[in-house]
């Protein structure tokens, strides 16, 4: 039977303890993502102090998924990238014991070769798994809900299925919506209130996150505390989020103050 | 004979419908375009109302092109992506009945072989042609007069192309500057007036109407009504670029202006 | 020897007059650069009065490199571009007179493959070679001290690696960091103190700058007048880093300060 979920949000101390290592660290985090999301990503992880390098250039796969403190694996980088290149980063960081995020952008929206070959991915073994509440249920084995890059699904109807993904994958999964729920191979949950619906119109924010997960895995160490960690990127995320509303004029001042707040909280400006 | 132009602009009952449908239907839009423009291309869509996606993953074209509620092709996406790819998306598209956009960036620069492949994806019956004076003057087949992306020729001199260009196309041609002009096959012409010399120096800009001209033939019956959707992406976009000016401090700040005022006038943010 | 270096910022008139052509001559600048960088890029261009053209369609390396006023080349760019492109418009610019610009990005961050593609880019003889610290070292055939993206020496110690190179090549040589370094191959030495340390937190500033480079070579006769386009591109950057960090509120906004700091300095908003 899964515990009962525990709240969570960025005052907590263990959170805090996490920033810190971030922002202490520095830590080199490779990625494999989309160009749509990428300049978000990279300007995200700079905000939260990490080191960030995107994309597969001769010889990166292989040599900074072995170097980087933490990789992150974003599916729609099969937009401008290869499904043997993300083989390569994966076999790499898994030889070198670097732990790395999978998120499987438009996992169930009727693409069935494309989901196909995400599953190849997830069968690499990635420590976290991440997605909006549609990718997480297709994953799981459930029906296709999602909209080209979007959710139709609800936080509650994924849940489930996320817990049943967590347990055969051995990995976390995080459902990002309204209110993030993280969960455990065991069957914990953490739950990360809050947030701003604006952060839905930001393109490449939900993707960032992967980032900023794989960043607050690369100084945490294997075990228990990976779950912190793991909370830790979504109670920032959501705490910004929270505090660029209350300026914003619009959706794109609202990425600005997002990205701004970030690097407020992780005292990076 | 070309009927007299009629002038228009977003307080037009007609253009505050098709916002109203756009917000309302948040229109499922794929797009195949350039890594330079998509993040802001997302974003102008997200602050619109729609809901976007784009690039070329595997099985993308095919079930995206037939799925979306319409589509853009930007010719300057093939500098990241394959013409095979985009042949495959417009295919799906007119199987489907999905309406397009096509976008020949850089026409008429001089480079022939490229030119010749934008011939070939216009051969497959775009609803909407839409770009700056140069680009529709080579698609028509006049002299090539950009440089680059940039046009050289006046909206003045593109017009009698743009009208021949779409009665041989049977499609709305719409061209950008100083003031737009949109052109139907039976020779009626609506002019956008206003608009704001900044947003020529925001990248991206123009690639990104492609997607707006897409999202408002999404919540848009075939037929007459297809005009003004057209000229409702020109009014929305000149009426945000007049606002974003009062306050811009210079062009990026006009350029975060720009789309805050996108998503006040749909009611987004 | 090496002559004493000269210190120099924005307000030095021979700067200004570099400012001016760029903003009175709107040169056409290409470039060959990555995703990640690209939006940035071309929107700094923008700003500062140029019309850049970015990525490799069909024919463009060939037709661009050969048209444009100036080009710049970023090794990153090789997560979305082929080597072959790149030494396609490296040919075309040489044939045409075109001066170019070549940004080792991550070379010496231990990935010897990708290491070797550079050193072929390199010998293709651009005009200017810039980069950080850890990249000039690597390319001057010193050890390899980057981590990603990113330097971890110092100015002081790639200076002399600088000069190595600036000679052997026969090109200008510019070290970015908290003060840059701009070293010809005679030894002379222009040094551009400030700057702001938030620019390191702004993805693509780096790779941005080899595009505004290539603005100035573009407006400047072959000659010793090339070192001060060189050095006016940092000096127009520094000022505009400083103007920024009076009114960041984060890193996002610093980025916005930043950019529209360079279309104020060059009058372009």
């Amino acid at each position: 039977m899964p515990a009962h979920p525990v709240f969570m949000d960025y005052d907590t101390p263990a959170c805090q303890a996490v920033g810190q290592r971030i922002r202490a660290g520095a830590p080199f985090v490779y990625g494999l993502t989309n160009y749509v999301a990428a300049p978000l990503s990279a300007n995200v992880l700079l905000a939260v102090g990490a080191a960030p390098a995107i994309g597969a250039a001769p010889g990166w796969p292989d040599g900074f998924g072995a170097r980087a403190g933490a990789m992150w694996v974003n599916a729609a980088g099969l937009i401008n990238g290869s499904v043997e290149d993300m083989r390569t980063a994966i076999a790499a960081a898994n030889t070198a014991g670097v732990p790395w995020v999978l998120d499987p952008v438009a996992m169930g929206a009727g693409v069935t070769g494309y989901d196909a070959l995400i599953r190849t991915l997830a069968a690499g073994g990635p420590a976290v798994i991440r997605g909006n509440a549609s990718e997480i249920m297709a994953l799981a084995g459930g029906m296709g809900t999602a909209r080209g890059v979007e959710t139709t699904a609800t936080i509650a109807q994924a849940v489930p299925s996320g817990l049943t993904l967590a347990h055969r994958q051995k990995a976390i999964v995080a459902i990002s919506g309204p209110e993030d729920h993280i969960l455990t191979p065991d069957g914990q949950q953490v739950v990360i209130p809050g947030g701003h619906r604006l952060l839905a119109t930001v393109t490449g924010a939900g993707c960032a996150l992967g980032g900023v997960i794989a960043a607050a895995l690369a100084v945490t160490p294997v075990g228990p505390e990976r779950l912190m960690a793991v909370a830790t990127a979504h109670a920032l995320y959501a705490r910004a989020a929270e505090m660029a509303a209350r300026n914003a004029q619009g959706t794109a001042s609202f990425a600005t103050g997002f990205v701004d707040a970030l690097s407020q909280l992780q005292q990076v400006a």
